[in-house]
């Protein structure tokens, strides 16, 4: 276990958060798969107990602080999927990219400021090293179950 | 060649699948690139002889069973695409994620049912070792060409 | 420095072609990152001086040579990223995969037409070897800041 990594689980209790336990698939695939020390993580939603804690668009059904809510909460749910995936983060080298992608009413176009909630909280739980990220922004009109986000993740790793 | 990948031939055979010949690009990009012992399958569609088998989006135009249908045309391509590139299955090493875009009608969120269709196949295809997968599900307005479906396939190489 | 990489700048050179300043991230992520030799970039825009050089979707406000155009200052800033992040061309061992989406009139379905040019570009600035890229086109209903194009890549690196 490195510096880096152990100080993963110190940042999450020192910023309060406590993972939940990670969704799921809803289908016939895997959340995680790490091949070749390069990891993927299937598409997360704000998912809490099962549930959406926000349906719809973001612009109409929602406001933007809820579609900021829902995004770190898709975020969560990542982070949750890599540690259970690796148990733990030692095997953890860092995120790779992040797509995000908002549900969006049209004439809605400040998806970055939504996705940013994700990316920040990200950026605290991992700190600078392990925590920075390429991303890239989606508008669409819907998301499978009405979701306002949905969060894929890559990440590598040292083994 | 491993007993991994030497059943893979044996699973189709024995699923009655025949590949089809991999349709060629649209345009000024390649149908599979490896670097690295990564690959990126471009963009596949519902293509069986230079045509789309279904048209139009799920939940309107298609009902769920024609929109499975189009999943599993669109994989058996992606597979023939790898297959094609890699001459044979011998420097396999195993999906990494799909991520699947299902043209829908407004109010059709039952995107996870659909692309589970490929997600069984690819599953069948390659055995649950070299199978497993991380997916994205995407609902979307409209695809190139009309299509229903649209599936994006990354794999490890072994060399 | 190998002859394909020193080439990629003489290339540059006999196209009479200038990158631009690549553009800052607009949130909190970076616009390069790379691990494990595996690189991506941020989603790029047709943005020149930090402003789009066309607004709106292809088919309705723009039309298909306008969208083509779109598609090649998003892939200028794409490799004027790569040069930032990489500090030159020396470590660049080649692109993977290119994700292109264009914001589309309903009943636009030429995508691949628009993004041709972005592939095409691609090709000429770094030569077949280096150049070949997968591809994925996407029509959308409308990217952030109504931009007309959005493109994201990824690459290889050799160490």
């Amino acid at each position: 276990m490195t510096f880096l990594t152990r100080s993963i689980d110190t940042r999450l209790r020192s910023l309060g958060l406590t993972l939940p336990t990670p969704p799921d698939a809803v289908g016939a695939y895997a959340p995680v798969v790490v091949r070749e020390r390069l990891g993927f993580v299937s598409g997360q939603f704000p998912l809490r107990d099962g549930r959406l804690i926000h349906v719809g668009r973001v612009g109409s059904e929602l406001g933007e602080e809820e579609g900021r809510e829902a995004a770190r909460m898709a975020a969560l749910n990542a982070v949750a999927q890599i540690r259970r995936h690796l148990a733990g983060f030692e095997g953890f080298a860092g995120l790779l990219r992040m797509d995000g992608y908002v549900a969006s009413a049209p004439g809605f176009h400040a998806q970055p400021g939504i996705l940013d909630a994700a990316s920040e909280l990200l950026s605290d739980m991992f700190g600078p090293t392990l925590g920075v990220h390429a991303r890239t922004a989606f508008s669409v009109d819907q998301l499978p179950m009405d979701a306002p986000v949905e969060l894929c993740l890559s990440f590598a790793t040292s083994e």
